[in-house]
């Protein structure tokens, strides 16, 4: 029997001048009789001689890592070696055979990720429905034109319910006026960064029909109202990231212009400057975001389009990072569907644009794709810094703790397939990558946690330590934190109800206590994630940094007994009991913890 | 217990006008409520519903795919649902989340790859180890000088043997005009396409170290020999591919010219118009191929390099895919580590670039890469039809047969070991690229298969049973068929011994047989590849088509007994047995077979 522990993270490496010094501990009976560091700096393999020396009855194993060659990321491993066979070491544990290259160990030396992003707790705002200042710009019945349905869009109350039909065009009148008067609710819980679905002007509730793309919309304040915002924010160092919708535009943007408010739209026009901007079916009917025809798709096979989206010096990407905007990010709307012809031909070629102009505006700026699937693809070709993690954080979570999946259909999985599928998804993502990816419970896209939970508040409290202890970076969705409910769109995008006699008041404390934490720890916002326990109803994992341990325990139902053997990721010391009811107590060399049905409980050796 | 089959070919895969008809066995009591084709066609996922219908105790489940829209490679997987859980089905087999974007089935709809290759049996030649003419141009003793030893090259006798010390200097005099007397050897074994080691101008044996790009080494035959071997070779139908090397060149290359030829070269002239071609330390020396500075690294972060070696008009690469030479494809020498300032930095978008130029010269070209390491993040990029396969054939046969690795480390691998590994490699390559990876025993580059096996006849039976009966083109390393041993390089150089004395005739007889038998199979060349059986000392697979059937089983040591249950890819038949001593006798609806130890036999149904 062999143990092994690593993590890509200090004291584990340690950056010394030019090198990296990388630490693998094992302990068992049989030792290897070589253990090599397994890099590739120039994408071939090397294998580094590791020096072992014994340490409190472990073996340290040791070998630094030039840094004066290669690529940013250094990927490595671990090859164990005896008389007769050979095994490997690797994010995953072990193995018999090489792990796949995008499967190693991986760090940025030099980080060029915007590494500002792992210490934010985000808070994503569906504007209409956050807060309404009652300005005289608001929104009224009539404002728009609701075309497809054929009748104007409605101006409703605050208070009242929301109903599935005329969603898109049935407003409450949320503007940037009313986010700058809840700074100070959004500060005192402890916000540090906004994610706002779309501003620009367009005619529906959720703007993602865009129809001018330097225009914030008049009837949420217009331009100077995100000015505001922006100086306000700035102020007090709150960052902003923007929801930019560049698959598809709106219909009634001029470049289209269905409804012929100018002479040059492509739609009805076969002559129109911007006809090559769309694709058109035989029939006249133009290509469109998964066939909703007020959605046409932009064509990037079209060099203007390339030019008025990302390429020209004042390009829509560019133009809002730049002052007086210099908004701090982009949430790239449906990223992986947007390319060339219709379809999504030369995807990455195109997201590989967006962001190299993104990035030429703001080398810190933050690149954040949407993918409801699999989105390594986009990380590991470095178009994008992170992505939304559904795939690698919200759809695992909610499959453990509300047993549907990404199309609400169940699912069983105990934690041992939970943590599995959580593993194996960021294996192969550098350390710095996994810090920054975007980790929300749900979303404006999604049935609220909550409601997938059936509103059992103790699961909710598991999500929210998950959430806010897991690595990545958390994100608040709007009204998550006072137990705001609702199933899929519409209902997921209620007004957020600001009398404070509706709040859950136990959960919003957990959440403001758990944002606490996390700006203390630096192991929660910087650390290595390592799982420790996964088995039928439990996860444990901890997260450490330097001498700093978090430990987290999540105990679905029934009541678990959990043993855990001394390793160097756990360390010995006075644990700290910050949430939960469970029992930690020293057993031998180990911990024994004891935890309730139902339960989240975090200990913490502040190092 | 439920148990699917499927693999994307036909019968389980047919194009029916603008959509693929994808069909999903399934067999057991549990069946599912539903069942859904997950697919992605603009990155998206789409859950088409499959209708069930029972045949002959299964369940024949279909849905069909459009290909009106969407990218090339088709991906897709299978989603089975009950009531209360749901469980996933792609090319690893069964999963209780979906499978990663990359580990789906896939093909390529439209086929875009240079599928000629899947039809062809590739022979390596080193060519100064394989045939000489024994022409007037023929290298001599004293031909070039061997300036890091201060000598002068040697030419050495046919029959000498090889010793190590200066054996890059050390000629036997191969020529062009020798591969061109021996065509009618390569035809009769059943050869169709040469990939010939570097032969261009440079002053070693190997000629990794080019001197100039747009001359055959006058040793060789010069260009002349090549037009001859051009002519013989495509009259009689045979393929030819050449080896790339633009990582680095040879020092004597004017444009570095260490040892002053000429008066521009960058060696020892800072204002030589070819010093930002390479990169140089502070102390002058130049960063070269894992610091053997004989072999200065080429710095593609200078526009004239990617002139030079890609993109102009009379580019190298461009140059012999034009005619009069018109190569059927490259090799591309340690692709991997090429890129700009000295490592492997853009190397991505270089090798891209190297790609397109040569897909422009001819879009049929095939364009190989090679890897020893994990290739996948060049095949996925679409920057290479295919790799040298050593990650996903090479190294796991070298595992289970000769029990080491690619350092020649010992590894122990049960048949279910070496099984996942090929499998989880494969899985997410298209069909089409699996059908074209560039599968070898053995290279230049490595010890002789036989020499590993420690000369073992039954073991290296084994091996071409499976090179020529796995999936991915087949490469025969000169010399192989009759039974050429040696170590590592230099021995694994040997000049071909001409005197069929001293040939392995079972061996050869063996290798021609198998040969013979995939150009009469279209399931060997273009079939699905799905292992049936894989557990310690027995690996057994199938390959289909349409309904033709090749069933290879491979019994390492002991002798075993294997009972396969019936599926739709076994079919029911009469097998005629090709190869090995083992009993194959029906056994219920399923199969028995018999396998003696360190044996491969081979069935067939013809379909």
């Amino acid at each position: 029997m062999l143990n092994a522990w690593h993590q890509p993270v200090p004291p584990f490496m340690t950056r010394k001048k030019q090198r990296l010094q990388i630490t693998l501990w094992l302990q068992g009976d049989d030792l290897p009789e070589r253990a090599f560091l397994r890099v590739e700096p120039d994408n071939e393999e090397w294998l580094l001689i590791m020096k072992a020396q014994p340490e409190e009855g472990l073996w340290r194993y040791q070998a630094s890592l030039p840094l004066d060659e290669g690529e940013a990321v250094r990927r490595y491993c671990f090859k164990l070696l005896w008389a007769d066979r050979q095994q490997w070491f690797g994010p995953e544990g072990w193995s018999l055979t090489p792990p796949g290259q995008l499967a190693q160990f991986a760090v940025d030396e030099p980080d060029t990720t915007p590494s500002w992003v792992a210490d934010q707790i985000f808070y994503q705002i569906f504007p209409d429905r956050f807060a309404s200042s009652g300005g005289e710009h608001g929104i009224k019945t009539g404002s728009y034109r609701h075309h497809a349905a054929g009748c104007d869009v409605v101006r409703s109350e605050w208070q009242q319910p929301l109903v599935d039909k005329f969603a898109a065009s049935t407003f409450y009148g949320g503007d940037l006026e009313g986010i700058c008067q809840k700074l100070p609710y959004l500060q005192q819980l402890g916000i540090t960064a906004l994610y706002l679905n779309p501003i620009f002007t367009s005619p529906s509730v959720h703007k993602y029909d865009t129809e001018d793309y330097y225009q914030v919309d008049p009837y949420l304040g217009g331009n100077p109202a995100l000015l505001r915002l922006r100086a306000m924010t700035s102020n007090i160092g709150v960052k902003l990231v923007l929801d930019g919708v560049f698959n598809h535009i709106g219909d009634s943007h001029p470049w289209f212009d269905r409804y012929q408010q100018g002479k040059e739209g492509a739609c009805h026009n076969t002559d129109s400057p911007y006809r090559g901007w769309f694709n058109f079916y035989p029939d006249g009917n133009v290509l469109s975001w998964k066939g909703n025809s007020t959605l046409p798709k932009l064509n990037f096979a079209e060099p203007q389009v390339v030019q008025a989206i990302y390429q020209a010096q004042d390009s829509v990407v560019r133009h809002w990072l730049r002052p007086p905007y210099s908004i701090d990010g982009w949430r790239l709307d449906v990223v992986h569907m947007l390319g060339e012809n219709g379809g999504a031909e030369a995807n990455l070629h195109h997201v590989g644009g967006i962001y190299q102009a993104i990035k030429q505006e703001n080398p810190d700026a933050y690149v954040l794709g949407e993918h409801f699937g699999d989105a390594r693809r986009w990380l590991h070709a470095g178009v994008e810094d992170a992505a939304m993690n559904y795939m690698g954080f919200a759809l695992p979570v909610r499959a453990f703790l509300a047993g549907v999946d990404v199309a609400y259909h169940p699912i069983q999985l105990d934690a041992a397939a939970c943590a599995q599928w959580m593993e194996s998804y960021r294996a192969g993502l550098s350390h710095n990558c996994q810090l920054i990816q975007f980790n929300q419970l749900d979303s404006h896209d999604t049935a609220r946690f909550l409601t997938l939970l059936d509103n059992n508040p103790r699961r909710m409290q598991m999500a929210a330590v998950w959430l806010l202890s897991w690595i990545g970076v958390p994100c608040l969705y709007y009204g998550d934190e006072i137990g705001l409910d609702g199933g899929n769109d519409p209902f997921c995008r209620k007004p957020f109800p600001w009398d404070e006699n509706q709040w859950d008041q136990p959960l919003l404390a957990l959440f403001s206590r758990l944002i606490a934490l996390r700006k203390q720890s630096k192991a929660l916002r910087r650390g290595a994630c390592q799982v420790l326990y996964a088995q039928g109803e439990t996860l444990v994992f901890v997260r450490c940094y330097q001498q700093e341990r978090v430990l987290i325990a999540l105990q679905r139902s029934d009541a678990g007994d959990v043993m855990l053997p001394y390793n160097p990721l756990l360390l010995k010391g006075q644990w700290q009991q910050l949430e939960g009811e469970g029992e930690l107590s020293a057993l031998g060399t180990g911990l024994q913890l004891k935890l309730a049905a139902e339960s989240a409980n975090i200990w913490r050796l502040p190092g």
